[in-house]
């Protein structure tokens, strides 16, 4: 039976709130989907594209009437939003949202939000370099894994209406807690996002250097295409997870640098096999 | 006009070397394309493929009668493979190489051939994570770079040659010195590549991470899958300007680790924009 969600608030109309909107529009899961922006020419965009059914700029305005909430914004804006989302709503109205990272912004909902709660913190693991709601699909979310925060102390009926969701627009959810959640993403997707940009930079600064680049820089560098608000939010919002892991990461490098400084041969071949093993390992292949 | 290359013997034939007997053969540029191996398992499968005519295991016997010479082989074999092929081969025999660092090489051949100079270094920037000859294809040069030496002391006929063979096959010749091609491919190739498994290896640091790993891990750890020989050679054949790129590399790694501990808000922002204009300019976009 397919659900249905009411009522759509979806805050942030990107390539990730459009690409919602255009799903659950596309599959007939709301009665209506309303957009709200920051700015009125992507509210424009999103409305052309058929990706939302009305839209607004007012963010407490577009609360009235609303059944379900997805703030679908860059991670340090979520806070601010929330407490805005939080005096406006009524009673019954379920939110979430899909950033990145979910500790911080979990951890505000337990400060400020009474139990049990009817925020449930998701994320999507879908999206690229990409962004804009001109890159929106209705098929962004078809067969990713979607984050989602275990029921704990949420009201029930929030919490499954935030996984019906998720399971409607096609995605599989997985339930891990915030702060777990944040120190493995910050391994699997911040840090490589990070490194990506450096290894950029680097390049860059060998000069003219576009007769010498391959598939494999263009590969290791695709993402450092991504927004730079929403990476800088990310940095942010998931600092101690990321700080940690790059200072590993550093370390490691100084200890690859050492091997080839001293010409260690079965040792490079030994990182270099114990790498693709790691690849496989992280990817579950 | 097609150009004639005679006998070809192209000693080894993996993915670059099988690609390259597919491209002469299916172009008709060779009289006869002679493979040699170092296993018999790979000539056979290189000779199923019709990659090359005849296969041997003798480096030293297959000179015979050959005219072009191309060393497919990981880097840090060539020098011992050119010392026999040097001895071996009749006067008017052009010689060349795939590897992907070349100043060692170039030096080996300065400091025991005689001018001018009848081997001419190249490096096709073609080629991916896959190896052997079973991913061979006779495209796989088609719309690549081949960066050769330049003229400098070299033969004149056995330079035209090379640069000859590689537009032959589809490349694009771009002549940099050997010195220099290794330092900018350092930061465009190997570095990123040493990177590429370092980030794997962190993430599967994390544990069990598979439900975590989106397409930006993919990507950016593509590479590291590639034949972990060639890269440790090619460690050990560009020490100095990979030492040095990684040292700057950690260095830029721990700035950036410094801003995010300190919350620094605009210097992330201006970090990760600046990156997407260097990874453009690396491009040459």
């Amino acid at each position: 039976m397919k659900p249905h969600l009411g009522t759509v608030a979806i805050v942030g109309v990107g390539l990730l709130g459009g690409s919602l909107g255009l799903a659950l529009k596309d599959r007939g899961l709301a009665t209506r989907v309303r957009g709200v922006g920051r700015r009125q020419e992507v509210i424009d965009t999103a409305l052309g594209l058929n990706a939302i059914d009305e839209g607004t700029l007012d963010l407490a305005g577009a609360m009235k009437g609303a059944d379900l909430v997805v703030l679908c914004t860059p991670a340090a804006l979520v806070p601010e939003q929330l407490d805005i989302v939080r005096t406006r709503i009524a009673p019954h109205v379920v939110v979430t949202d899909v950033a990145s990272t979910k500790a911080e912004i979990c951890a505000h909902v337990r400060t400020n939000w009474s139990e049990p709660y009817r925020f449930v913190g998701s994320h999507p693991m879908a999206g690229s370099e990409k962004y804009g709601p001109e890159h929106a699909t209705p098929h962004l979310y078809d067969g990713c894994i979607t984050i989602v925060e275990p029921l704990g102390d949420h009201a029930r009926d929030a919490h499954d209406t935030v996984c019906t969701l998720w399971r409607a627009v096609g995605s599989r959810v997985v339930e891990i807690a915030p702060r777990q959640h944040d120190g493995i993403v910050a391994r699997t997707s911040h840090i490589p996002h990070i490194v990506a940009a450096l290894v950029a930079e680097l390049a860059a600064g060998g000069g003219d250097v576009k007769d010498l680049v391959g598939k494999g820089f263009r590969d290791v560098t695709r993402i450092a295409e991504g927004r730079a608000e929403i990476w800088r939010d990310i940095c942010l919002t998931n600092r101690e997870a990321i700080a940690e892991g790059l200072r590993e990461f550093g370390e490691q490098v100084g200890a690859v640098r050492e091997l080839i400084e001293q010409g260690q041969a079965a040792e490079l071949d030994a990182f270099f096999v114990s790498a693709q093993a790691a690849r496989r390992r992280a990817l579950g292949e």
